[in-house]
């Protein structure tokens, strides 16, 4: 069975379902004929917004709800075959400001959905979100699964107590778990109205809205991109594959890429924005972690996934959206509240 | 200055210090003249037992609290220039039954004690506990820092984030800390009221009790022990040595033994107790983690450490302790709850 074919019918569950990634998988899926139940919390300053299903919003079914509600998600997670699980909080700053909160968001609330999992409805696929942050400034390039996980931050640390839990409850309960550690993942929905969630939604922004792009040092750190359709597919081939149970892939692109050129590239593509090298800030030199790039290999063979979208089309689609779309991505006061 | 000077009037701290580690470390401290402050919860399943303290219960301060108690903890750690961080809950059984009472302990309450260092005391330097749990059933003999990090169950994973957020509070916020993975540690003052707590303190209470110790299969797995003196000096150098700080080090026992062989050294010593070979159990089996022993180099460059109790001498002394005052250790009812 091709794996979209695996979804027709299918009760699936997205956890972070009105965010980035957590959207455009949700318009793959009901595209492929899956019923669709989205959990998101919406609160406003993460990444959930209901502009992101607009088009989709009556062929989903949302349920507002924070997974740190432990009874509401042991209830939800009854009628999922399959369960995306992408709720996170993403901000490394804010897990620094406020560890505690990010622990009870990234790592008790994983617990808590595994347990109701085990509990309730053993027989459940979880796909987790999880993230290239967990190992930290690497040893050697690209990346693979075989690098050692040393988080720079408590958001690193939570996420990857995250991740274990998956693999524990897979190995240990028979709950049939993954992870992805996807690298930078870039596109249309992304949240852009603050640079607290990664930098590349926020050059992008910066670029539709013809404004000054800084790049630190000479901006030849490399990194690597994945579109969010190639990620949205990441999902979907996880998900069907039972080979994929109980192990972490790297999700990464196709060549690492410069900050310097990323950002011309960008320039070039969207025709407005200009860059500007300053100098490092001591503080952010200091938690730098230098190039880093993901070898993906173990996921390609496991699942034949390929990115597909190159950078330069994925970057002119992403600027597209934002040119059509910014002002509903701007601030939570512009934020749809409620289903368009 | 020698390492065991440098604790002469210092103000020292261990959590979990009526435990089993926490107990024999304080015995140096005191000797050492250190002003020690050891706080336990003194819950009746965990290892804390005042008869631990005989002895030197006049040349301690003994705050009974529960490192998940944030604003005792953030009281306490205000005056400690070092902390031992030894609470935890180490049953691996029980962190699957209720795997949010472990993560309550071993990893949230880790936070809680960084945050309120980082808030009140950012000059302590602290030292967790960690344990060679982490690396799961290991990919190569012996195993060294740079093996993977891949926890088998609940308990590991919430070790390994405590363990982490050590690192990252050293990295980001300059509280100085390390962590020290122990490996099967034995001796005095051992839990062995029941057997969920590792399996060497309970073979030793049944050829004590002149029982029948089972070893499962052909006993030819190997691990390696280290007396809990040789564990006591290892956190006194840790604490000493700045070289230590933002690092995690094994330590382990100067060579491997088989179960076989250790459980025939012990009725040796022991002149009691018998060894029946039984079966694996299936579900032991399924999680057991095979042969596991620790290279322990990066330590002992870092601080001269060396073990220096051999596995018969420590095996003999243990043995002699537990003949001397079993009752003590039997059961929460005969454990002492006030101060001798």
């Amino acid at each position: 069975m091709e794996y979209e074919d695996f979804y027709r019918g299918r009760r699936v569950m997205i956890t972070g379902g009105a965010g980035f990634i957590g959207s455009n998988l949700a318009r793959r899926l009901v595209d492929l004929g899956a019923n669709v139940l989205l959990v998101d919390s919406l609160i406003p300053e993460y990444g959930g917004n209901l502009f992101n299903i607009r088009g989709i919003a009556d062929r989903v079914r949302l349920n507002v709800a924070d997974v740190r509600q432990d009874s509401t998600m042991s209830y939800l997670v009854r009628h999922a075959e399959i369960i995306f699980n992408l709720a996170g909080q993403v901000s490394h700053i804010d897990s620094m400001r406020d560890p505690f909160t990010d622990l009870e968001i990234n790592c008790r609330s994983q617990l808590s959905i595994l347990e109701a999992c085990r509990r309730n409805n053993p027989a459940a696929k979880v796909v987790f979100a999880g993230t290239r942050q967990v190992y930290g400034k690497p040893d050697c390039l690209p990346v693979t699964e075989r690098h050692l996980v040393r988080p720079t931050d408590v958001n690193g640390i939570n996420k990857v107590a995250g991740e274990y839990y998956h693999l524990v409850y897979d190995h240990v309960f028979g709950v049939r778990a993954c992870s992805l550690r996807l690298t930078n993942i870039y596109g249309p929905r992304q949240l852009v109205k603050h640079d607290r969630q990664g930098f590349i939604g926020w050059f992008i922004r910066l670029a539709v809205e013809d404004r000054e792009i800084q790049i630190y040092g000479d901006g030849s750190q490399l990194r690597d991109f994945v579109y969010v359709d190639d990620a949205a597919d990441a999902f979907l081939r996880a998900g069907a594959a039972d080979a994929c149970n109980g192990e972490v892939f790297n999700v990464g692109g196709a060549e690492p890429v410069s900050h310097r050129d990323l950002v011309r590239l960008l320039i070039e593509v969207a025709g407005t924005g200009r860059v500007r090298f300053v100098p490092w800030p001591e503080e952010k030199r200091a938690i730098d972690i230098g190039s880093f790039y993901a070898d993906s290999s173990k996921f390609k063979a496991a699942t034949g996934w390929e990115p597909r979208v190159a950078l330069r089309d994925g970057l002119a689609r992403t600027v597209a959206y934002y040119r059509a779309h910014l002002p509903h991505y701007l601030n939570p006061e512009a934020q749809e509240l409620l289903p368009p």
